[in-house]
């Protein structure tokens, strides 16, 4: 029977396994529903990737992910969104729920956050009327804040929102407790959220105490400090009701142990604190 | 010649220096405005600190740091609030603009980050009567939200001035490029801080890239992304004309570094790129 609610990021097992094997895996657990990133993607091309898809039935999550929007000169930017665009198809593709966009940090050389969020909101916006036409809605992640840098610079769920509002219908957010478990407005945005139907994915994993590295000592659920239970009561009030997706990176721990053994403790941890 | 409009955190270079030859090095440069942090006040004694810093007329840009106020159970706030009692006299005693407060993060074993804020909130209210009235204003410094777990889990100056707002007189907050820097509204809570008189400090180091320890790889002014220049006219259009203090935790490389080259390369870089 399948583990309803439980959908894996394949970048949990990214060190483990290709699409096709992770995909073999998680099904061995009973595990329907996944999150492929795009070079996991490519490395076994589309259309196998969406044959697999379609003949498991799986439900896709989310596709990871687009964005990376602010660069240097307007051949960067046009290089962008012309990449964003071929994600949305490969979305389209996959039958996914969204395409994540992980929005992109400073253009190298630059220390305007201000002008890279411009940058942003601007190459949002010449996505999504492609986004639309595909039938692929856009999930803004907001990133954590020690990510603003190099890697988004957009950084709270307000500030999401506040990009959502601007530009319309096709366009949500993807809650990660990782990136938001800290903000003193979780809540209340959480709520704005939903009351727009603006909630398109929600990824779990959890901060450990220490965190030894900036980018990859993400810890599996129950092992850190994240009130899961407390936050996804709040985004199932808010009305998504979609899948948990597990999303951890984790290069000292969980990217060196068996794969079947990373999946069954996410299912263990799915059902006793999550 | 004074080098006017610049203090030096003693925490830049607590790995060279004690207290004593921290100023000594620093006079050496012209550099008259300093703060120091508890536990280097406490290793040449309060009395001599207090001499040290009234013989050179040296002004104190605060005093580092109360706080860490969330506790376990009401014996550890208790003695969080004794302790910063004690503090407020210190700083009193070193005639400081204010005390710095890094406020805490959840107690041992918790994931409730609401209470833990709520325990903040209550920690502050019960030594701001004993802070009015030793005349030292209490200066609450948000952290970056990297550190909400562990130190403080006030990591906005919306957060810190909301609670402000509540406490009333005697309370503002410090502001540290490092922690706000990333804040999608940063320049909109300086004014409101600056509209209320309640910014209270200014810290100044940079945010590498990459940065490879969440603690101690703090940059150099002028080596990292920081906006150093747009932040400062932003806090000085709001009011606050105090010195920019130099506050840098970095092991791997200023640490290690002679005193005096800390130093000079502070002042050189406070006059070309802050």
């Amino acid at each position: 029977m399948a583990v309803s609610g439980l959908s894996i990021n394949l970048a949990t097992v990214r060190q483990q396994y290709d699409m096709r094997q992770a995909v073999e895996a998680c099904l061995k657990q009973d595990i329907v529903a996944i999150a492929p990133w795009r070079d996991q993607v490519h490395a076994i091309g589309l259309a196998e990737a969406a044959r697999i898809v379609a003949d498991n039935r799986l439900k896709v999550t989310g596709l990871c992910r687009g964005g990376m929007f602010p660069a240097a000169d307007p051949e960067g930017l046009r290089a962008a969104i012309d990449d964003n665009r071929r994600a949305i198809d490969e979305a389209a593709a996959l039958n996914a729920d969204c395409l994540v966009l992980v929005v992109g940090g400073l253009p190298k050389g630059s220390k305007d956050i201000v002008r890279a969020r411009e940058m942003v909101a601007d190459g949002i916006a010449a996505i999504l009327p492609h986004a639309r036409s595909a039938g692929i809605p856009l999930a803004i992640e907001p990133l954590h804040p020690m990510y603003a840098a190099d890697r988004a610079c957009v950084n709270t769920l307000e500030q999401a929102l506040d990009i959502c509002d601007l530009l319309g219908e096709g366009i949500g957010v993807a809650v990660d407790v990782y990136h938001v478990w800290w903000d003193p407005k979780l809540y209340e945005q959480i709520a704005r959220a939903g009351a727009n139907g603006q909630i398109l994915a929600h990824h779990i994993c959890d901060w450990l105490v220490p965190t030894k590295d900036l980018l990859l000592d993400r810890g599996m659920m129950g092992d850190g400090i994240i009130d899961l239970k407390r936050i996804r009561a709040a985004i199932e009030k808010a009305g998504f009701l979609g899948p948990q997706e597990v999303e951890i990176f984790s290069e000292a721990n969980w990217w060196k142990r068996p794969g079947d053994e990373v999946l069954s403790t996410c299912v263990e941890r799915f059902h006793t604190v999550c």
